[in-house]
């Protein structure tokens, strides 16, 4: 049996894009099992563009990857000796068990993985595992396409978009899949069956989206950001949802002020542009609740009252500059 | 009877702030009424500030405000005229009808309004009309906020904004008003009762928000913009939500590229990040189906699999720039 570990550790953290200097590969010796730990030999791992990020020192939803520490991330791999009554040598399993040959983890670290013969083992971490599962869920949850809408992927030829589109499609909804280069937008079509895909890197990108999107876009997959993200924003079609899912062009960045759209994945914020004019369901219910809240003392209003309409465009002014407290009206004496 | 009308329109477009010389005073006759019609004395004028937005000429959700033409506005006023078996003389009678003293509309332009002595016909252009209900959707519908939460409102003197933070609080939220100046402040506090009220203009506006905001912002409501929006943004709490109503800091600005929350307000988009972690509850649902249809052949993958645990640092720089097609995996022979 093998009594000795590979594994790499984070040596230090970049400043702007990462670099191998920031790796260090470690040989270490196998500890004895305790009781109720598993030893994993790990066939693949899968690598994320999460782990770019976790490379900085910055608040973010998880800690930072430590430094001197094994790199996390998650792998498949077979159970190779086991202190657990819950595992037995040859489960395959899946788990966070970082850039290592062996992984020794508590029997409650690792998820049993059921064998299918018609799923490969390698897809419990690509299209039926997270990415696949991220793509679902911020496809089905939060996008919730309806056939005919137009859906717009950026990486589209990768772990996640790929999934995205052709889930996408099967619900009747038209894709338009974004990606680098010839090869990878061919792929995209030919393979992975989006309507159109167009090359980010095509210095004419932005009027190709427009193109590309007559009917505007109902639902953006944002796992990109940046310029493409830019082009797709004042394209989006009335009631358009978007899923923040990623923003990998920031990832490799020298550090900045974080963008609006990056904290408001970071923190899982819902933002939701309304007019109210497109809710006449609710003015009845609003406006009898508020009137009866002014009659009985409860909501308190000021206003700042122009007298007279030939001081009706002051007021417009004033308002543009703070000049008023409360609501702005005009009294027509 | 009066014959004679007198009313704003608009003159001229802005290029940057409005100025007076944008609007002109005209006098015209007032023609006879045709059948179905109806007269009405304004009694008072609305301002509101989707009118500065609304004198550019810049595709938006209404189309942009005539040249040439009376100003547009919704007023509250008295029939003195009617040629309409819905309207008598005398009722009192809600429209958009525009900066002018009389109003010459279809009677099923106008909404009658139930008097109530203890409501003041003026709140209905305020605090129980159209900036009131906006305040009740944007808050209940979009915020949703929950007793003990921290929710933030910008412009929180105005129309708006003061209605945001009476209602948020009788729901049992603490309410961090946002204004510019002490005397704003002072009102915002001690008249609408918010918990604390912050100075936008105080240099130390990023520093007062973060002690002001201790268990972080769970909502935001959003109706100025710029600077403030950029403060209140990191400050944002795990699964927080911002309801985008307007952006006033942006309408009297010299036009430029719209900024991508003006965008996601114009198209009243939803946007929502999420970490897929945080949702276990989807995930044998979405493992299984995706599992299926992988086996079925009805999803397509690609995989770029790196041999060997030693190439896993080159595998990550290289999904930095997008030289993977699909997952990306490391082997580990």
């Amino acid at each position: 049996m093998t009594t000795e570990n590979r594994q790499w550790q984070l040596a230090s953290r970049p400043h702007g894009a990462a670099s191998l200097d920031n790796f260090r590969l470690v040989t270490a010796p196998l500890v004895p099992l305790q009781s109720g730990q598993v030893r994993v030999r790990n066939r693949y791992l899968s690598i994320d563009p999460y782990m770019r990020p976790r490379m900085d020192d910055r608040r973010s939803y998880v800690d930072p990857q430590p430094l001197g520490e094994v790199m996390q991330g998650e792998t498949v791999g077979e159970v190779v000796e086991s202190r657990s009554p819950h595992f037995k040598t040859g489960d395959h399993v899946l788990g966070m068990l970082g850039w290592q040959l062996y992984a020794t983890a508590a029997d409650t670290e690792l998820t049993r993985i059921q064998h299918r013969s018609d799923v490969p083992l390698s897809t419990r971490l690509g299209c039926t595992g997270m990415p696949g599962i991220t793509a679902w869920y911020g496809l089905k949850h939060i996008i919730q396409p309806r056939a005919g809408e137009t859906i717009v992927v950026a990486a589209a030829s990768g772990a996640v978009g790929s999934v995205v589109g052709q889930l996408a499609r099967q619900l009747g909804a038209r894709t338009v899949g974004i990606a680098g280069g010839a090869r990878k937008c061919a792929i995209v079509k030919d393979e992975f069956g989006f309507d159109v895909c167009l090359d980010h890197r095509d210095p004419h990108f932005p009027q190709a989206l427009l193109q590309a999107t007559p009917d505007f876009i109902d639902g953006d997959f944002e796992n990109v950001g940046g310029p493409v993200l830019d082009a797709i924003l004042p394209r989006m079609n009335a009631h358009g949802r978007i899923a923040l899912c990623g923003f990998i062009s920031a990832y490799d960045a020298k550090p900045t002020p974080l963008n609006n759209f990056v904290c408001a994945l970071l923190n899982r914020v819902k933002i939701q542009g309304f007019i109210i004019t497109e809710h006449p369901e609710i003015w009845p219910e609003a406006s009898t609740e508020l009137a009866d809240l002014v009659a009985s003392g409860k909501l308190h209003y000021r206003e700042s009252v122009t007298d007279g309409l030939e001081n009706a465009p002051q007021a417009l002014l004033g308002l543009m500059t703070g000049a008023n407290v409360g609501k702005q009206l005009v009294k027509l004496a």
